[in-house]
């Protein structure tokens, strides 16, 4: 079997992303629930997969996307280790086999509640969530045009472009004058969807909502929202920037994530009773996959009515992520200013984005994600830093110093200063 | 918005699912960890999605795919707790960003031990290994002409259908001639796959792994097995029945969950490095979400060592399964007898298969989920039963008296005998 041509395939396919130094290694770190954001970097050697650690060392992440640290909330961990202790570690079944949970229908009525919808339906990930309701809708009659933003997410485009027979249309990024022309150049009767995200997580800008929906409205297009990078931080309850903007219930479709601002795992569709009836009950992602363990659905639904009723969270995000903004301006060191919470820190080059990434871990104890292809385009390669309610101002200073340091290095290979922290 | 054509799509849809008798509520149940096969129904009014219960009850589940009960196995419920009091209750990024712990990689290594394989890579589910390791292999170079067994799981057509340029030949179910034929018919030189399951779930029969390893072998294919159904029950460590049967090496890519026999969450592919490492960093599935919480990936690390080293679990199973069918035999019930741990009952009419799933519960708690399209073929309902390790022989005696009543009723909407405990 050495002869089947895809192993040979498979050697060259990594050769080639070595050499276009894109290979990814994952970096092993063990969250510290009672310290976050600190991790543990375990001693370990170099495997194809992973870096080298030379010992047990603690490390300050700056790439987490548990923005409000909602996974490590006391009451949250409460809440899965009481599941655990009454339900065990696993669900068992899919949701039709002995699958359905009370906690899981719970969690569908809370989050339809948290975004003024009929019904809310589980899948086991965002993406997942994502891509078999776009792909269920998009095959559901003939004839569909899905105008989706450029940007739009990997989990989107799987799910629309695995909709066979469906006709994609994609307008430029947040670009209204765009869409509008394309709406209007197709078919009057054709049935039509808009898809978009709010906060685009990569650059951290955010969509107009209102006037996305106004042309829908106006071109009798139907709306399916991401709002995986803003539930939990956006809006008097966390309901994303369509609550904060009052525009929910223009929104046909708004999904989330239970593993972002929400801190657990697990994501999901909100929507009028009908076409969550008809997902739960046509999409094959849904229906033929073991649904969630009781303990993630109670961990989220524990952390979702948390977050609903306290804003202190949220504003604290805001303020630490204004204070590191200040904190690197006053610094000089460049960064890309959103309207968001998101900081992305330009670097353009994806073997300098790593190297610097590794000088950050291995000289001061700081972990930002190199963000490269097929992440973001070529070119555009970045640090991508989420402040959160636990980064204190002294992580935050010890951050911008290192930053200072190493984006001055021409060579990022060169030994490291004496001043590092080794 | 309301005049949008897919919200009355979506009515006339729900509409034609009921009149058709396929229109399927989801039963709440809460595992009770100390008491499994115990759970709980909780008091509930109808909602379109869940059905009505009168009062709080107590019920005998026969239709978990937690087949030895590692999710509520104390070793498995220590190592969850454990883990979310030391990382909390998500994993707070992906792969890449900041979302592997050192027991992810400690996991798949397991695995790969398990399986006898190189690496091994782990998934959100099951469902999304199949899908994503599919697509991702049968699009990375053109050509690709992927033999398909007729009964494989819908995760693994969802991978196959999704690539786009690929061809697929659906061969008759487990039929080995008509595979062959297929494959001689092929062009010699086209990369060619063939994916197929060891145990089918819902007729409980076992593919010949060795004699279809041979064809792979005589036209130059690769193989991909989908062992969901068998991990954790057959062979010497619950490597599956390519583990029994002596083929493991054999085998290209071996599939796995760890949410059915290890009682946990997620799915995995085994291989060799090459293909894992191209896998992981080229499948937009694995790629692009937040990977499993680390006490998902504790909790199913503890099971796997504990399922290898103990078979007592496996030989309980498999008594308790013959006990099971001996005892529906001596009642004159009616079952498929299959080569591996699952009890068909037939019905063969998707209304008498609810209805007979509804007094089950009603009047004798006993709960055994409804087999209906599209979960199998019009024609083919049935009930299917997993008896386990924790099955007592007075569960079993009760499950035979209550079939034995109700499969001798013409109508199953007539009133409950007095016998019944209501
Ligand atoms: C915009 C967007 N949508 C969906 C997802 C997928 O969500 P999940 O991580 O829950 O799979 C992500 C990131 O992972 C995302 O960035
Ligand atoms: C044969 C088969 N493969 C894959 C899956 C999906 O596994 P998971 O439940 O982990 O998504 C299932 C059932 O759910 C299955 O029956």
């Amino acid at each position: 079997m050495d002869g089947h041509p895809f192993f040979r395939f498979c050697r060259t396919a990594l050769e080639n992303i070595r050499a276009q130094g894109r290979y990814r290694q994952f970096t092993p770190l063990a969250r510290q629930a009672e310290r976050y954001p600190l991790y543990e970097q375990p001693e370990a050697a170099a495997t194809p997969a992973t870096p080298a650690c030379p010992r047990d060392r603690e490390v300050v992440v700056w790439s987490s996307n548990d923005y409000l640290g909602m996974g490590v909330d006391p009451v949250v961990v409460e809440a899965a280790i009481q599941a655990i202790h009454e339900h065990g570690a696993g669900a068992g079944g899919t949701r039709n086999i002995a699958g359905t949970s009370p906690v899981h229908t719970a969690l569908e009525a809370e989050l339809a509640d948290l975004h003024g919808k009929e019904a809310g339906l589980l899948f086991v990930s965002g993406y997942v969530s994502n891509q078999a309701s776009l792909q269920t809708i998009l095959t559901s009659m003939p004839g569909w045009i899905c105008f989706s933003d450029r940007l739009n997410h990997a989990s989107m485009i799987a799910g629309i472009k695995g909709a066979r027979g469906s006709t994609t249309v994609i307008y430029e990024h947040n670009d209204l004058a765009d869409l509008e022309a394309k709406l209007a150049a197709a078919p009057a009767d054709a049935p039509k969807l808009i898809a978009f995200e709010s906060v685009y997580s990569m650059d951290g800008d955010i969509s107009d909502i209102a006037a996305t929906c106004a042309l829908a409205r106006k071109y009798g297009a139907m709306t399916y929202l991401d709002e995986v990078h803003a539930v939990g931080l956006y809006g008097a309850q966390g309901g994303g920037v369509s609550q904060r903007d009052g525009v929910a219930e223009q929104v046909d479709i708004i999904e989330g994530t239970l593993a972002k601002g929400f801190g657990v795992h697990g994501g999901y569709i909100t929507a009028s009773s009908d076409i969550v009836e008809y997902l739960r009950l046509s999409a094959s992602g849904f229906i033929f996959t073991t649904s969630l363990p009781p303990a993630v659905v109670a961990a989220a639904l524990a952390s979702v009515q948390q977050v609903r009723k306290d804003g202190w969270r949220r504003e604290r995000m805001f303020e630490r992520v204004n204070t590191f903004r200040d904190k690197l301006r006053r610094a000089g060191v460049p960064f890309t200013m959103t309207p968001s919470h998101i900081v992305p820190i330009p670097v353009g080059n994806a073997e300098r984005c790593r190297e610097l990434s590794d000088r950050l871990l291995n000289d001061y104890g700081i972990y930002a994600t190199p963000i490269n292809y097929p992440t973001v385009p070529r070119g555009t390669e970045r640090l991508r830093l989420t402040p959160g309610p636990y980064h204190t101002d002294q992580m935050m200073d010890d951050m911008v110093a290192a930053l200072t340091h190493l984006l001055r290095l021409n060579d990022l290979t060169e030994a490291p200063p004496v001043a590092a922290m080794a």
